[in-house]
């Protein structure tokens, strides 16, 4: 069952012995570099798109601007910085009037992973190693050579499901610390009437970003505690063969560490050992009000990244479609 | 019927006359700032999501990197710069490891409509106003308080449908300056066995990346000459009532531009008129052969923006799924 | 005298009154961009040298990096933002093996004044008009075609003296709100036994900074509270005919403003009608501290901006050498 | 003497003995991270400003902006991006009108070594060491931990010395692939009657930036071939203990490469090894004909890096005045 993270007893050997029993290198051969995203096979496609009965859609996007959740508590990451090359005012001020159109234009600098978000398969290591045996070393300064995120660039569409954790376990928010375990996970999907598959985009929903939206303070979010995944689930995961794992938080995994030999354990393990896609700073308020009115947990799901060469994570707007 | 274009004759009247006869302004209230979405209904994406009967996925963006499309040739745009945070190679050096976990991270400086991308309807103006009859001076250095794309942000998914124009007309590549005209592009549909119909996401197809691409040279692809859209078009953009208009060109619209008075005189009426979302640079070489070989031109479309917050522009990774 | 500013008694009348009796547009030609600065003759260069009598060099340029003063409160404005294109530890890991050579090499995004700045001539305007009676949409999206930075170019050396306000009132640091009046200039010049002369860069110290960097909190020193000149300097400003005015805070001007028509009424007045040239957040300990033993207030400047085309501002590394 | 580099004859070995021998590690204390900066006094300083007697001052910055010598020619190195965040169009328009005050305010995205520089110690390494042994790892993705270019904050001032080998061969530019030679460095400060001595900034001139100018095409400027020091001047700037070396070239060195085991043989041993502040990409044709007119090569020379924190190199405003 989910509980508040006690202690952080998880030890390096264990990481490594979780890491060994989990691992799917090799298994969609010695080229891959989609990882679990392999799952999704075109029929599961066909039947995911069947799900979309009500033409309803949903955007799990957060917006991206400097009200975002980077307050620089991490890796110097900072919130999106949107800047204009020209503007309407220019436009009525004649400051075109040689181009002859009048036009906005603009650009954006910003951290891949400061909002909405794919990790790609390249940014976590296990070791030397990242995913499918890959070396760390091929992510350099240039980029990813391997596992970069524009690999994924037509994967990123099936069945959704959201597990709706918070509203299962009564409250707005867990708290932070709060550790969802495997059984948590399981009880919830039964609760609400819904089957975890092979190939599925797996949602789910602690709160956290709501109680940061409504208090309109992210303190921690990016960075700091945070309810989430135990990392006893990362053998749920192998075992469900799911396509990709989702939260509402800043690194779906529990926070503070359930290790203190190892920061994140979880992404230790669930990125290069069993190259799951995983999916973070997913805004969930509306598709989860909408599921807990309906009771369907289940819909149509893309989340297109955007294919930059090299990238190891990509901002995204993904979309659910019941 | 298309043609190469060989004078430049519209007129800044006749401009203002089709701008008159076109205009969708208040058709959907008068705070709307998605215009022609509106034509897509729940029923719609229902519909469309039918489409989906193979499960096979193909991704429209084009690599965002330093190789892209802008040579410098307009407005300040250049190719996406992507640099590293930190990297595989730091982490094996062990430069993180007062942190406990080995990971890459990175971020991006880019011009929003420096690749594949959406026009926002605050993107273009006509005159002193915008898309339903806002203030131009709306879109300011602070970016766009109305006609955002953010505002579309669960907007982008319904029936896709290619005209591949250049197939039809039996080249790999219609010329730069040759000009599609309304005829043409019911002729390719008919010819094509392909309706279009309310609330689509029509894609037409000149070839004009990929001989870009063949050659290795971009040279006037982003802003010089293209095959392109006639001015009189935008009367078919307003009868037919399609959600959006995208193509494989810098600019949609035909270039030379068909006007001594006004550049790219298209864009005048459908953006800020007509209220029509515009994608361009959309890479269609594998969804077009696949069009090609099993005669279906119609497809579940979905191409969800990144919501940064008053932009008038955002690149995109579209997806089309037959 | 100086005094903690208890009203915000300017009102626009008496902004536009001072405007008109301080305007120097004109004065040095229809042509000039760089109002003030016009007032330090070669000989004056000349001299300035004279003043290097132990070799000894003061930088008064804070550091650029992520650790600055802006904290969101003001205008969009962010710290630096350093990354490297390609780093020793790729070269170490052989990543860069096929180039022949082992470098690293970076990049930076930032505001031009987040940090140690000039101001430009086209940074602030009067009504719809800049330095020299130029037209403020002169500066448009695509920078300043007038009075930007670049002009400056050869212009940024000459006599340089400090107005140790802080140690003449005898304190480490004046309070924020704390406006020093002309009289107080005059009497802090007179007690350090220095004259401020035509064509000066004068450099007045609050000890605002240091406190900031003793504390290790900046608070609102970029666009907060803050010590500094009141509105009434501007005549002694134009009386004076210095060519600088420059301080160790964000924005050489008293905070809370002194008017409550308009924010920063001082700036309104100083930029755009006399021409001066503003330099802020200038690190002034070390200076100071050897003017503080030596009691020699002045020496030789030299503050040379990067020459950014159309920039409306520049960050510097000043040099004070003794 | 100076001649047309026929082969690319340096070895590795040529580069390691010329290396050792003129290596400078420990001569300042294990702890020096400015090199032959050291060299300069503070009667060199007061010295030099002597030469100052006529009060005139010559920018040596080219102007940063998009015309900028990078042409993607190497490294991924581009030219300023320069935006707006706020504009005088802005501020006429009442778009700043809550604010209080109308302002221009910019900021801007650039590679540090993208025009007129300083390259840092940390800059180039030889092997796994850079300047003074410290270790090339010390320079990873959050910077330079050693040899940033923030460490010579209070240093680049000094003596200059310009030494115009394109003048004195006769030529208003040497060729691309002209090898600049100990001797012919000699012969030419002897015809022009000025001394190299210790502590000097020296700056050669070849005229390969005004052809460039002049011609309107930067061409393979930045990254190309260029006229420049031969390999074996590495021994002369050992002897001379000069402070730094500077040019009108991308890259100081003879381009085409003198080894074909090596790019920039000459890099790998002055910075390095000898420790030397390399500047690059001056604009030199006003000083060189003010030279040329008055006979007197030398000045007093001041350059201050921007204090970027842990930089490998930074843009500068080198100024010379005489």
């Amino acid at each position: 069952m989910g509980s508040r993270v006690r202690n952080n007893q998880i030890t390096i050997k264990e990481i490594q012995d979780t890491a060994e029993r989990v691992k799917n290198w090799g298994r969609w051969g010695p080229d891959d570099e989609i990882g679990t995203l392999n799952n999704i096979s075109p029929e599961d496609i066909v039947n995911a798109a069947r799900l979309i009965r009500r033409g309803k859609v949903f955007s799990l996007g957060l917006n991206f601007d400097n009200r975002g959740p980077q307050t620089g508590l991490w890796g110097n990451r900072f919130n999106p910085i949107h800047t204009m090359l020209t503007s309407g005012v220019d436009a009525i001020a004649g400051r075109q009037d040689s181009i002859g159109i009048r036009y906005a234009d603009d650009m954006v600098t910003m951290p891949l992973q400061c909002g909405t978000q794919w990790d790609a398969l390249g940014h976590v290591f296990f070791g030397d190693k990242m995913w499918n045996g890959y070396e760390a070393k091929l992510v350099d300064s240039s980029g990813a050579q391997k596992n970069g995120i524009e690999k994924t660039r037509d994967k990123m569409a099936g069945r959704g499901v959201l597990l709706d954790v918070a509203r299962f376990k009564g409250v707005e928010s867990l708290e932070d610390g709060y550790g969802i375990g495997t059984e948590e996970l399981e009880d919830c999907a039964k609760a609400q009437g819904v089957e975890v598959r092979r190939g599925d985009f797996v949602i789910f929903r602690t709160g956290q970003m709501e109680r940061c939206l409504k208090t309109g303070v992210w303190g921690g979010y990016a960075g700091g505690d945070a309810p989430g995944l135990r990392f006893e689930t990362a053998d749920w995961i192998r075992r469900t063969d799911i396509a990709a794992i989702c939260a509402d938080t800043w690194g779906c995994e529990v926070r503070p560490n359930e290790s203190s030999e190892a920061s994140q354990p979880w992404h230790w393990v669930v990125i290069p050992m069993i190259g799951i896609t995983m999916g973070e700073i997913f805004y969930l308020k509306d598709l989860a009000e909408d599921c807990a009115k309906d009771h369907v947990y289940e819909f149509f799901f893309c989340g297109p990244p955007l294919p930059i060469t090299g990238a190891v994570g990509s901002p995204i707007n993904p979309i659910a479609i019941k």
